[in-house]
């Protein structure tokens, strides 16, 4: 059998395969589907993700398949794009992987829940035949447009959005148009070509990550999806830290601003170029975000947001037309944003309800959401009560003496045997590992636990073979990985402070748990179902958290780990207006209560410092 | 029993009543709750509605009812404000009816027209109390008055505008607010301040002047009226011209734009200044327009609007925020413009239509709105159809050799006697002439005619001792003032050409009457009613209108003569969202006919042009 060469771009990789095998299968024999820097291939090859985007640079691969006609637009198609696992090497290649094709980027929580909705969206789209307007036949287009709407379809009153009709030549051509009116308002147009399906951006605003879904609003199908890191990042780490930079004066709040625009556009480009839409047939959006993420994406008052009682600016929802916030989309369209409870508890909250549908529990739910902050609340008897906690970082990796963020060649699961004497873990991407994320370091602070080497108070065992001073000194430490198996020039190791930084998080979750039910005047027995979703809280090990105390200790059918659950309650919004009213519901149905303020606070908090 | 007086103010009436009795039973018996300036009862004394705020200046009143304690905040209870159907006169009292309890139905009067309407504006008030914003109490702002809304006045699922939100100390403080809702839309707010009464702009929007009212929304008075000159004179004195600027290319467009909102931003704060009110104060605003102007200030697409067949963008209403046209206005107010027709029938027109009640005709109208653009309707059989004829800048004084606008020193009115050799003439102020307006040049031309100085076609009798050729040759002219009587330099005359222009002007209007008359398959005779709007419309004699040919010959009681109904219209449209549905009903049912299309215009023309 004949071989030929295939050479990958950028990262150098050459081998010889037999003529018929697909691009992809050249990358795995070369480890490339494996390795940081490699080709992403989430469905495993069977063209259904669309994700293994590829560039023949030169040279040729077989006929172009269907599963490649429905991902890649004719002019990608044009340009030599192909997925990866479809193409089949027929002589020698050159391929180049793009960058948003590579692995090692950021593990995000993309995919959700799947909950079953009746596509109910704001905007609908209607046809009508058009003649040309001339001197015996006056009609310009949109006296035509609203007089088919109401004598055909029987619509009241239709209006033209100001800005359209601005940005639309008047005359009507002859021929037919397709129409989107939201409410009585026509918002799009479309004339002279097929309209593309509607289409609709659903956001989840987190203040680290920004997921994008691009929804077609007639079926409901996800189109594309993506994510980006906040681009604010660059003005703080966190909430406080954002906050702070926008009340430096006025000029650093709209810099801040118009940063989260900018990402938006950037995002909302990125996603439409893959669904092979334009952004201006995104006719509706939907966005979700933390109480700070939310006013400073609408440039709100935000002072009293950063200190005590930290009370948001507005609490109803909020609907704009993308372009007063500067986005780029469908020239008439609307943003609408979930409302917000409290300073944090905002509409990522809401959206977690909704998509995760703890609002209609019958039984006792806990729910939480993980993050920086920790949103979690309780349903029971028909109410909810919701509260936050500031939980931290530590399980994205940061304040970790070797943490990361979940990506590849990051610890993610640790397993002790032998009393601790053997380690066993595994690393994202099967790569050597070059630090611990926050699954990783949860799995290892409860198997230390578990094994004896921590006591309840947390400190580590310094009798115990791993367990050292490190060599300049100061508190001890647990070796995880000896230098000659990481990536990294060094050994991997879990310090005393690691440790504390855990116990901390673990606390404020726990806590929170504890004073909710408190303040329903229930029992951590009377919880029957847990829902914990966010990237780290799918990802980690129920039995983990449930060994030092972090979660309460329930059999583990009791757990449902849903994935971005806000992105879902988005994406839900963004495709039902009875999903969107559903939403208002929740944020004036939640009751808050602030931790702080509970009597039992202080008590209730330094007990669930301890391991259990 | 025991009289004690009661004394009202601001409308200075007292009377004696026994004790015992309410203040809105001494109203009542003073006739203070049927006449304008007097107090308003809806819901006729029981407790209710809480409209019939009054305040107890000095005396006593009874004690506070409950009825009271739920319409008043306890910081207007200690104001003195009390409920004229509740409190009761115990002894001697002054009682403030302040403007916002003052009876609703106002007659709105512009020289001679009289319109009787119920406000029914789109903005309303409520008051809320509030409380501080604490630890303990940790509800903000908008979230009290959401709340408070919904509460006690029954309102679903209020919102607060995002930049009255942007604009409000999130926190609230104790005490009370009165808020302006909008649908269900919070737009303004008034905290520790008592709230002026909620104030509307209605604009009409001409291509010469710009007319300004300012209205208070609950009891439809007019607080300050003002008029400028449209400052897009500067760029060009037509409608052609201005839309030949903007065409000149996006700079361009911007800037006439510019100018025109800087202009309407001046009039507003000239308005509000004269009424005691901030602009800020200003919730709500209509503008009427012709096509042009609306075209123009809305920045919509007008190449296609300068040429045949002279298509407008939009014919559907519009609604914009104040801000997002450069407004400054309340944070939240918004700008509705009332819908135009056709090319050269704009929101004016509509306008017109509305202030004068010609919708409404039973008899066979014609409507009239002189300017340089003339737009004529007929109602007739409950059908409406409307043209608009060029009839030029004459009868404003341009084009005519001598001729000025109707200001101080013109000659407004000519009489002729002893055969032509006698002028008798009026002027504005009764100063020393220096030229001719409108009325005057109309006035002079018929009074040539009926002295058979003029033959049929218009040509001057130059054998006539005051008809002469002039110093340098050329035709004949009029001698109307000797230099000796004027205020200028010279004689006032008028010339051969003066004769001409004035022709062209009614031949515009004649035949306009002509072709409407014939395409609704009428005659002359058939008409019934004519009404004659727009301020030379109103200063002409009819007379010397009906001499020349300009107007149809009816008996003079036939005629009305009704000032500018279009911004009465506006005004009307201002103050009642059954106004501004009616006058959206007008729009729709207006035929609309293209003089130069129909088949007899040529003929029809050239006959107007004689004299008859």
């Amino acid at each position: 059998m004949k071989e030929v060469q295939v050479d990958f771009q950028p990262v150098g990789r050459r081998l010889n395969i037999t003529i018929g095998q697909t691009i992809l299968a050249a990358a795995q024999q070369l480890g490339l589907a494996l390795g940081s820097g490699g080709l992403t291939a989430p469905c495993g090859g069977r063209g259904l993700c669309g994700r293994c985007r590829v560039r023949v640079a030169s040279g040729q691969a077989g006929e172009i398949t269907p599963a490649e006609r429905r991902f890649l637009t004719p002019a990608q198609l044009e340009q030599g794009y192909r997925l990866a696992c479809q193409a089949t090497v027929t002589g020698p290649v050159k391929v180049e992987i793009p960058p948003e094709s590579m692995l090692g980027v950021q593990k995000l929580q993309v995919e959700g829940l799947e909950v079953e909705v009746v596509p109910e969206p704001p905007v609908k789209r209607y046809n009508l035949p058009l003649s040309k307007t001339t001197i015996d036949n006056p009609a310009p287009l949109w006296q035509q447009v609203a007089g088919g709407l109401e004598a055909t379809y029987g619509l009241a009153r239709p209006v033209v959005d100001f800005n359209l009709a601005r940005e639309t030549e008047p005359q009507a051509a002859v021929g037919s148009a397709t129409v989107t009116v939201r409410g009585t308002e026509v918002i799009n147009i479309y004339t002279g070509r097929p309209a593309p399906p509607p289409v609709g951006l659903a956001v989840d605003l987190g203040t680290t990550k920004v997921a994008g879904f691009l929804i077609n609003l007639e079926t409901g199908a996800t189109l594309a999806a993506d994510g980006i890191m906040n681009p604010q990042i660059a003005y703080g780490e966190d909430v406080m830290a954002r906050l702070g930079y926008a009340l430096e004066g006025e000029e650093a709040y709209r810099r801040i601003q118009a940063v989260e625009i900018e990402g938006l556009n950037h995002l909302a480009a990125a996603l439409a170029e893959k669904a092979g839409v334009a952004t201006t047939d995104i006719e509706e959006t939907v966005i979700v975000g933390n109480t700070a993420m939310h006013h400073l994406l609408l440039h709100l008052p935000v002072a009293q947001l950063a200190r005590a009682p930290y009370v948001p600016a507005v609490t109803t929802p909020v609907e704009v037309k993308a372009r007063h916030l500067g986005l780029d989309l469908s020239p008439g369209a609307c943003v609408y944003l979930q409302p917000v409870i409290a300073g944090f508890v905002g509409g990522d909250h809401v959206a977690f309800i909704l998509g995760s549908r703890i609002d209609a529990a019958r039984k006792v739910t806990l729910g939480l959401d993980i993050g920086t902050n920790t949103e979690i609340v309780l349903s029971y008897k028909g109410r909810m009560l919701s509260c936050s906690c500031a939980s931290g970082p530590a399980f994205e990796g940061a304040h970790i003496a070797q943490g990361m963020r979940a990506i590849t060649g990051a610890i993610s699961s640790v397993r002790l045997s032998d009393g601790g004497r053997e380690v066993f873990w595994e690393s994202i991407g099967n790569a050597p590992p070059l630090g611990i994320c926050g699954s990783g370091i949860l799995d290892a602070v409860a198997e230390l636990y578990r094994a004896g080497i921590l006591n309840a108070s947390g400190r580590l065992d310094v009798s115990h073979p791993r367990v050292r001073r490190p060599a300049g000194g100061g508190p001890p430490e647990f070796l995880l990985v000896p230098a000659e198996q990481t990536g990294i020039d060094g050994d991997l190791v879990v310090t005393q402070k690691d440790i504390s930084e855990i116990q901390l998080a673990k606390a404020a979750i726990a806590s929170g748990t504890l004073l909710l039910l408190e303040a329903a005047g229930l029992k951590v027995e009377d919880l029957e179902e847990i829902v914990v979703a966010g990237a780290f809280g799918t990802h980690l090990q129920l039995e983990s958290a449930i060994t030092i105390g972090m979660f309460p200790n329930l059999l583990l059918d009791a757990f449902h780990q849903v994935g971005n659950a806000a992105g879902t309650g988005a994406r839900l919004a963004l495709l039902s207006m009875a999903e969107r009213q559903r939403g208002e519901d929740i944020a004036r149905q939640v009751g808050y209560i602030e931790l702080m303020t509970q009597p039992t606070f202080q008590e209730v908090y330094v007990n669930s410092l301890l391991l259990p």
